[in-house]
């Protein structure tokens, strides 16, 4: 195991700071989805009437930036379960931050197309892809005995999987809806980041009312 | 309080590292509003006078420059101040987060308009925005006593708020001003700053000038 | 030895940071390259189509954001073999950086005009530069004693120079085959990654089975 | 000067950290001043012209790249050589900092028009604007003794500002030269990094030659 650790010469520590350097940009790189009108195309009798027409890509901007905050926190969770890397983790995650840095791109077509099925399809797509490439890494982790010192418990284990596929579901959900109307299925979409928060408060509260035992001490919440 | 920072696995470290990503990004993300001009839309010979126009994106560039820097360091006198974090100030800081990463685009507006009354009210909106939640997030984390080993200073605690309402106290003067004139308004963002810096030079000399208590010691100024 | 570090100031870990900070951005700048379409340009009922047509870009997103992810890997594993650093490796990291930050403008110029052999042979050649300049570094590394504690392994040494000089051969086949087919040519680039994770798998496999003497604890791989 | 340290709240790791990252996110900015050829502008047989024409951008990319690299190194030279840090040094290093972020901007500038005057003086003012703001930084910190535990010394103090001061008149003299050819004036440019290596290269040899002091070993270089 320490071997092993070795031999990839990547730290867990490494991997944080890179996912964080992604996280940081993807989510701050979305303000570039709104457009800053210029006098050239928006005369200034104009700029209020704009702006106010600003609200779906502000909506957009908003949603997304707390979608990326709930993957950045359930991807600091797993790897915080974890002693140390393999090169398989290492290249999972860098398939989930693949996806996690498209979402500045789906969503800036969610805020210019906000009414338009195709848009929140694509969106909900790009958030199922980066939802299960997470629960890759994830599975990969609880089911890896080298990369953690003491197994992680399988109700824990679980806790962490189940948040991630209830957000997979209520995505697909929402990409259902859109055949229906789109901005339902908008709508929809703050569910996710508000479930995970709900039920990781449930979690952490059952996780602090039962007795812990050393080997819970290392798990991710 | 040790069983609530394990559950969140999301040390203060964590928040620091990704909220300097943040600040380092928007703050050098604002360049991008200053539009390099192309001998397509500018000839050679014009370039003088169309650089010598830009200086209202230079100056609205600096203005931004100098509000980001300074929520950073108030941010950071905060987060010294606690010993640990739980989820619920991680959501406030995200949300306050995404008010200053919408500063580009504001500033951009500002860079574009600047005598438009509209831009002017954008931009100190944003602000007001961005303070208040830093404002939200310094209430939960003095009033929160799992969240530092001894009580915060409550004289401390006030000099914190003071600085921080003071600034939005000037951004909605500024608001207010921007009905009479736009450009009178603009001079006025200058003042929050230039009042902070001047306020927390006067906190730190009485800081030095009283004894200090332990306790003293863990408080942000 | 320790002098020159003293007089350097510029510790090993200084360098990592920047680089990751680089590698952090440049990766995610990579999704700018995919212009989102806007109503003006693109007419609701042509969103799909348009989408669908964009994939040449998300290809290229993909190719280059493994590829930065392989770089990525090689440069920690090859200052992880080092125990300091000096100034001549600070500029050659610093000149390695320059090519992988071009990496985000030759990606897009390929997602714009995918079957043109110009564009492929300009990302080829960025490959290339890229990575003799990451070789430069790692012939330099190995050669420099005062820079790691014990001598490296020569064994390991070449095994990082012949997955450098790998992908290098790789990338000029794919530029001469550009000349029969600029699509077969595309297709060979994503061998360089490919190539790379297994040998480096392969010569983990080996790292292990043989006994390991405690200098080559402080190689690589 | 505990004190201070502790009223701050700041320590000079923190502002590190910023600054690193204001580094790494300007220089990759750098990239976007080449802008990627579109078919709608360029047809697939005119890339190779268009991006043949693309060289001053990419010699404006290569340079910038080189002196911000320059301004990391000497910036972490100067910081190496302190204990600790005060809000006086806080806020002329972000003006410093401001100085910097813009320097993707006078290079698309300078990208757009090679050969025209007004784009060459841009530059080199905002070159010497950061150099200036700089050598305040090294200056105050010099002269401030709370900040380091032993006198920094002058020989070394000096041997600093020479360097930055150097670079300043060869920027100077870059602008008045433009005023004969733009062109001679860019290759000037080169100058001052070039200086910069070699002087610190002589100033290295000259500082392992001599005995060194037990305060010696804290200096920067």
């Amino acid at each position: 195991m320490s071997d092993r650790h070795e031999a990839t010469g990547l730290g867990k520590g490494r991997i944080e700071a890179f996912s964080d350097g992604v996280f940081a940009i993807a989510v701050t790189l979305l303000v570039l989805d709104i457009r800053v009108p210029t006098p050239a195309d928006t005369p200034t009798h104009q700029l209020l009437t704009r702006l106010l027409h600003l609200w779906p890509e502000l909506f957009s901007y908003a949603l997304s930036f707390v979608i990326i905050g709930v993957y950045w926190v359930a991807h600091h969770l797993m790897l915080h379960a974890l002693k140390r890397a393999d090169r398989t983790l290492l290249w999972i995650n860098n398939l989930f931050l693949m996806w996690v840095a498209l979402i500045p791109f789906s969503a800036g077509v969610l805020g210019q197309y906000r009414h338009a099925q195709v848009a929140v399809v694509l969106y909900g797509l790009n958030l199922v892809a980066a939802s299960l490439s997470l629960q890759t890494l994830w599975a990969y982790a609880t089911r890896t005995r080298s990369l953690s010192d003491a197994p992680i418990d399988p109700k824990l284990a679980r806790a962490g999987t189940v948040r991630t596929l209830g957000a997979v579901a209520i995505y697909l959900a929402a990409i259902a809806l859109s055949f229906l109307s789109p901005d339902v299925s908008l709508a929809f979409y703050w569910l996710a980041p508000a479930c995970y928060v709900l039920m990781q408060s449930r979690d952490d509260r059952r996780g602090r009312a039962a007795p812990r035992s050393p080997e819970a001490r290392t798990l991710p919440d």
